[in-house]
């Protein structure tokens, strides 16, 4: 069985038109989460499934979408543990994508921004390639003996945290300030605004997780 | 001698008016950094002190600043391993205040907020309240055995995520969901969305340090 390729996750946050022309989305799944669902049905595309406590769609096309796909919602409490778009996480996670694309996930809200980064871990720990797509920014994880690649692309900064308290052995290839086993600490952000200047950057790291961080302006 | 309460940063992200009523401004002392000087001088506040590289500033500004306030003016290199912010955060601490309010630092690029976010534990390291005081987030990090109070207010969402891998002895007094010696580990943010239900609420911590997010839509 060839492995499904990938599963997008279209959250709130600030959604654009730009994610729609992203590559393969019709070979995909498609999971909208809460508001994510307006935007889609909104743009003509109907999700594989829909996620959310959907406190925040209108309730007229809440009604519209449990007639016509009541085996694809999945409706939850609005007071629960989890994040609506966690769930949608676990529910692509069991999907066995090699790659899990949220688009949305960023906005003003920060709270949401940095629980969709902690939700990223769930999906790099069970293998699958994971990043958060958003309108300045795009977002990774890295876990302990892994590396990345990362396309040299319009996001023209790319920025590395540690994610842990230490993280080591941190390696930057093709990148403006290159690094060789390096060692960051939190609360020491010496990673931020590098460049890439080959075709792409591969970032590796020994022992911790790190965040990466595209960004434009 | 008395000890100064209050350093304020106004550095790059979204500044808005609203942050010049807040409490005491006159009473402390201010420091600009790079767009955050063009800012405050547009809004009729010559900082105590001016921070950056200033590429982002107006360079007839900049020539004025030099000639009145040379003793006042830091400027560095614009490749070095410091943010601009980072880099008025450690002469805010050299100040040696009860408190460093930190006013913008949030704003679309993400990579520059969790930067600020880091910079926030070098001030608490040195007993030093610290906050990011953002449009729609107020941001601050608590350390190992210590608590802070947290007043009821428009933010109307209180949000804590673990900041190190694990933290332990998580309270939450005064809130909707309270917490008694609670644990938290990285990709599992639990901590969204609570709110305060009395006049303040107390979140302390046994081992680790924690992010709080305050936030409003």
């Amino acid at each position: 069985m060839t492995r499904l390729k990938n599963v997008y996750i279209f959250t709130g946050g600030t959604l654009t038109d730009e994610m729609l022309s992203y590559n393969n989305l019709d070979e995909g799944i498609i999971i909208g989460v809460d508001r994510g669902v307006d935007w889609l049905i909104n743009h003509g595309i109907t999700p594989d499934y829909f996620v959310g406590d959907f406190d925040s769609i209108d309730i007229v096309l809440l009604e519209r979408i449990k007639k016509y796909y009541s085996n694809k919602v999945k409706i939850y409490p609005s007071e629960k543990d989890e994040t609506d778009t966690e769930l949608a996480m676990q529910l692509a996670i069991s999907l066995k994508p090699q790659n899990i694309i949220i688009f949305g996930g960023t906005g003003s809200r920060l709270d949401h921004v940095i629980a969709n980064v902690h939700i990223l871990l769930q999906a790099e720990r069970n293998d699958i390639s994971s990043v958060i797509y958003g309108t300045n920014n795009r977002i990774r994880v890295l876990l302990s003996g892994k590396s990345k690649k990362i396309m040299k692309s319009h996001f023209s900064y790319v920025s590395i945290f540690p994610f842990t308290e230490v993280v080591a052995g941190v390696t930057l290839e093709g990148f403006k300030y290159p690094l060789v086993k390096g060692v960051m600490k939190i609360g020491f952000p010496y990673g931020v605004s590098n460049e890439i200047v080959e075709d792409n950057g591969t970032i590796s790291l020994d022992t911790g997780i790190l965040l990466i961080i595209e960004s434009k302006d």
